[in-house]
């Protein structure tokens, strides 16, 4: 246990929740990192798309801007009364289900579950593609380097949310700082020069005008910038994660999350516009990203641009917690309804859910694994799941206040509404623009998805009704006593203890062996010296000794057939089957010795009936009692 | 089972072991191919070495292979006697154990072993080597290639050796009929042309000369030429596998294995000499083998040209197979002297050493996929553990001949002694001649395989020891009940099913149920009134439902630590843990379970006692009896 005390540290019992649970200060690192993180990509995908306008390109960010920061806003304030609503966690799933149905919970956990896998793999390979880029050395490294990151954030994640939120929190309020004091000193030289400020370092020109402006485009670059929404479910998801009182936390912590973000999009937006900052290609030498070249254009490639690149580099690697915080908490809300494998709602040593992280991590090594740490493609797939979730979930809320009709719930129900009709139109914007280039792959993942609920759920409930007992023990027939047959390879000390051990079960024990070798005479002769004869002379029936032919020189499929033999003759009689064992000291010195009782155990198991009953008697290798 | 059925056949009774034995027929294929293959190679890797003499180099051929002709007679002539001497199989396992002692005999099996393993590992490379170079664009697919062919030679030695030997015979006489013709019809040309044929297809020029002829050149030709000899032991250690009279059979195999590989050595090496051919540079443009330029010499490049060369490349694919035949009966006759797992002899149900036969397909895969398929550089390695053990074995036989002194056992140990010196003296040539190259690694493996075995022995040694027993069964306190420990998670049928058998088996039950949930209030009412009431009804003491608390939400650790008090404080009495259990119909159906009756039943085997016992008390899903 000590290896496992080192990596993910002591258990903590579970009155100690309290010390485990967060506030704003930690929240936003955890729940945050997400949507902050798109800060340093979303302006930069949008004038990527608009690369072929040149100049005039570059216009164009603002009022993309100004849309998506009001969506993100009309989503915060839906999000916010989620908040309130369900304070023991609200998440999609929760909140679709309990008033839409089960299949629009359903829907909206699949999506959500697609959106989180591909956010954290996509989180990872982009801090490592900048990282890659910055030292091109480290380029064969690629997925090595995926691996490592993905490693630290699911070791953090286990080590439980309180610690996490500490870690985490350095980067995140570094990246915040920076980025806030660039735009500040940014906005300020353009305040003082008359709204021309001049670049500390050249800007490179903007690119050849190719193509003329569609909507079409802009849409797709709408699309694009959609990005930057996808985390802020993970906060409703997790009220329960905050210290009291929980729904005040949680609301601050959104509402800091989202007014940041605002900010940031803003200021990068009006600046890149000042400036006239283009996107460059990446493919091609002399590529920038636009936060460097904002960066630099404002303080110069001095200590502070460092400072700032580096942070933003790590935030974009560790955007991935995001979806580490809330895919557990998800997978435990789907658990609990018996849509998933009960082992997703069980609290690890540190109080998380540690098979829903331990999941996620497998899922987005394959991912990152399968791409080769490349995973740009996975792009376009994933902001579905999320604006899809989004829209259930506020419609969820619409039919909630209505069926409450609590104090004013009209304003509330239209806030909601209001969310859900934009990020309803979204996720038709998100799938027109975004269809060929993969998003139908999630469309195809969703339903595989939902089917492999339902089968869950079914099986659940077919065990739940075969197993529910409504009947007293049967007391009758306590006192027949049952077969004992014990399986013998040769006369030894551990042979004698089960022979004790079944003799003591029952009057009556059959010892079987199976004619594979020579044993058989040295056997029965010892038999009778050593079992036969104490029983004879204490006046007992001795235990029968049964000789199994075995043609086949097979050990394992005799034995059994034999015991099923005797099941089938003594119908309604209890049948225990006792199998001596060597118990070593060192588990490799297991290779030394077969494994038969463990075989036989299984295959009765798998082909026994429910009058049949295997005990394991062990002997201890090197300490006699 | 049926996967079985179909991959290596039916099982093969043990009284059915006269229709698996072989004649001469197959055991030319199984124990030869080995040997045999090397005349494909053997002259080729010579004359490689003799390239920096030009013209001249040829010549020197004539004597290298006299010397290796000369020393596999005396080989012959050795171990034709062994056989006879040990009539039930007789490798330098066993000779060099009875006569040299058991740890010459354990030198000469680690030696044998590191031989066995890089043969087989050789072989299938050099074969797939050869495709290659005559189908370039297969070139990506080596290692591929070498897994197919290792796979199909495990299969089929799987299968039997019956069919392994019927299956290999078809390409070994293509194989020998081929060469056997091109070598005729070539003395026949050389003949009637006065000794001086012309080719068909004219031949490569020799190269220009850049050394001249050293003592120590000869000797690395000689080492080089020397693999060949090293498949002759599989024969004396395969006795057994021919049919009666097994002695005769067996020597009757070697024979012609040895007569036929002198004849093509020395009809090779004649003619290439007569023909003028040097070997060429694989690594250069016109690369051909000498056995590709031998027959079309003879034959030009028509129809029977392609058939030898198809042949060949067959052959040397398969010349893995003696290692195959013979590597799991070593290993067999090593287990039943404690210094191997007992699996190993253990035959499979095609009466074959299944482990054996695995467990060198995985070593053999193993150095394929870490060599990517090209194993040339092995080549240096594998001959001196040949020679260690010939050396030994050829040792052994003097001192058993002069250990019995039967009748004219002077000349017999004369014979064995001169193949002891013969090998003896080659072993110390292939030592030098390939130290640097590799040998090294050999002589570095022997010891750690050796110490292998002795800890093996060890172990084996004092397990018996320990579990020896010449003390009869106590009948005293047979009538103590046990105490019945009964591990509940909720009240079911499954539940219901653990209890009535707990009570079955003793008057004192505790059911434990670890408090991790709000299960635990409702669980106490069910007790009262399914349990506890029937029970009292019918003047019975009930079961007692124990709690434990869990305060950091482990379920596993409490319940063991419960039983291991109980054990405690219990001195002397055998406790017996029921682990209810549901048995799913599908195996994926576990993952929807917990596994924690499993868990229990392994930490308590590892922490328990020589009191506690475990049972499981299976309660089937789907058919209720």
């Amino acid at each position: 246990m000590n290896i496992l005390d080192i990596l993910v540290g002591k258990p903590i019992r579970t009155s100690e929740e309290r010390a485990e649970q967060i506030g704003p200060a930690e929240g936003v690192p955890i729940f945050g990192l997400d949507s902050l993180s798109s800060a340093a990509y979303g302006p930069e995908a949008a004038l990527s798309l608009l690369m072929p306008l040149g100049l005039a390109g570059i216009h164009y960010i603002l009022p993309v801007s100004a849309a998506i920061i009001t969506l993100l806003v009309v989503v915060y304030c839906s999000y916010r009364q989620t908040i309130g609503a369900y304070p023991s966690g609200g998440g999609s799933f929760t909140v679709a289900r309990l008033n839409l149905g089960p299949s629009a919970g359903l829907l909206a956990a699949a999506a959500l579950m697609a959106d989180y896998i591909l956010t954290a793999a996509v989180g990872i390979s982009a801090g490592v593609g900048a990282l890659v880029s910055a030292v091109p050395s480290l380029l064969p490294h690629t997925v090595a380097l995926c691996m490592a990151i993905l490693i630290a954030v699911t070791i953090l994640n286990l080590r439980g949310i309180h610690q996490a939120g500490v870690i985490f929190a350095v980067p995140t309020y570094l990246f915040l700082g920076t980025l806030l004091i660039t735009i500040g000193a940014g906005i300020l030289r353009a305040a003082t020069s008359g709204g021309h400020p001049s670049p500390v370092v050249p800007i490179p020109p903007p690119p050849a005008v190719t193509a003329a402006m569609s909507y079409w485009l802009l849409l797709k670059v709408f699309a694009s910038g959609c990005s930057a929404i996808t985390g802020v479910e993970a906060v409703s998801n997790g009220v329960l994660a905050f210290r009291e009182s929980a729904v005040d936390n949680a609301r601050r912590t959104l509402t800091i999350i989202i007014f940041l973000l605002a900010i940031l999009l803003a200021g990068i937006s009006w600046l890149v516009n000042v400036y006239g900052i283009a996107a460059t290609n990446p493919g091609q030498h002399g590529y920038q990203s636009v936060l460097s070249m904002l960066t630099s254009a404002v303080f110069g490639k001095g200590a502070f641009y460092y400072l700032t690149m580096g942070s933003v580099l790590v935030v974009l690697s560790l955007s991935a917690n995001t979806a580490f915080a809330d895919f557990p908490r998800l997978c435990r809300a789907i658990a609990e309804n018996n849509y998933l494998p009960h082992a997703f709602a069980y609290r690890g040593r540190r109080l998380v859910y540690t098979y829903g992280i331990v999941i996620l991590a497998l899922l987005c090594a394959g991912l990152l694994v399968l791409f080769g740490g490349v995973t740009d493609r996975l792009i376009p797939l994933y902001a579905v799941g999320a604006f899809l979730a989004f829209t259930l979930s506020q419609s969820g809320m619409v039919v909630h206040w209505h069926k409450h009709r609590g104090p004013g719930w009209g304003p509330k129900a239209v806030v909601n509404a209001a969310g859900a009709f934009a990020t309803g139109i979204t996720v038709v914007v998100i799938l027109v623009a975004k269809f060929a280039e993969g998003a139908w792959i999630t469309l195809l993942f969703i339903p595989l998805t939902i089917a492999l609920f339902v089968a869950i759920h079914r099986h659940y409930h077919a065990v739940e009704t075969l197993t529910a007992c409504k009947a007293p023990v049967r007391v009758a027939g306590l006192n027949e006593h049952p077969i004992v047959v014990v399986p013998v390879e040769r006369w030894s000390d551990i042979t004698r203890c089960g022979i004790e051990f079944a003799a003591r079960l029952s009057p009556e024990v059959i010892a079987v062996h199976v004619e594979t070798s020579e044993r058989a005479d040295s056997l029965g002769e010892e038999w009778k010296l050593y079992v036969e004869k104490p029983f004879l002379d204490s006046g007992r029936k001795p235990p029968r000794l049964q000789m199994v032919p075995s043609p086949y020189r097979f050990v394992i499929v005799p034995i059994v057939q034999y015991i099923l033999d005797v099941s089938n003759t003594n119908a309604g009689r209890t049948i225990i089957v006792v199998l001596p064992e060597l118990v070593e000291g060192k588990w490799y010195e297991y290779f030394l010795h077969n494994q038969r009782a463990r075989l036989v155990e299984w295959v009765l198991i798998a082909r026994g009936n429910e009058r049949i009953f295997t005990v394991t008697a062990p002997w201890y290798a090197g300490h006699r009692k």
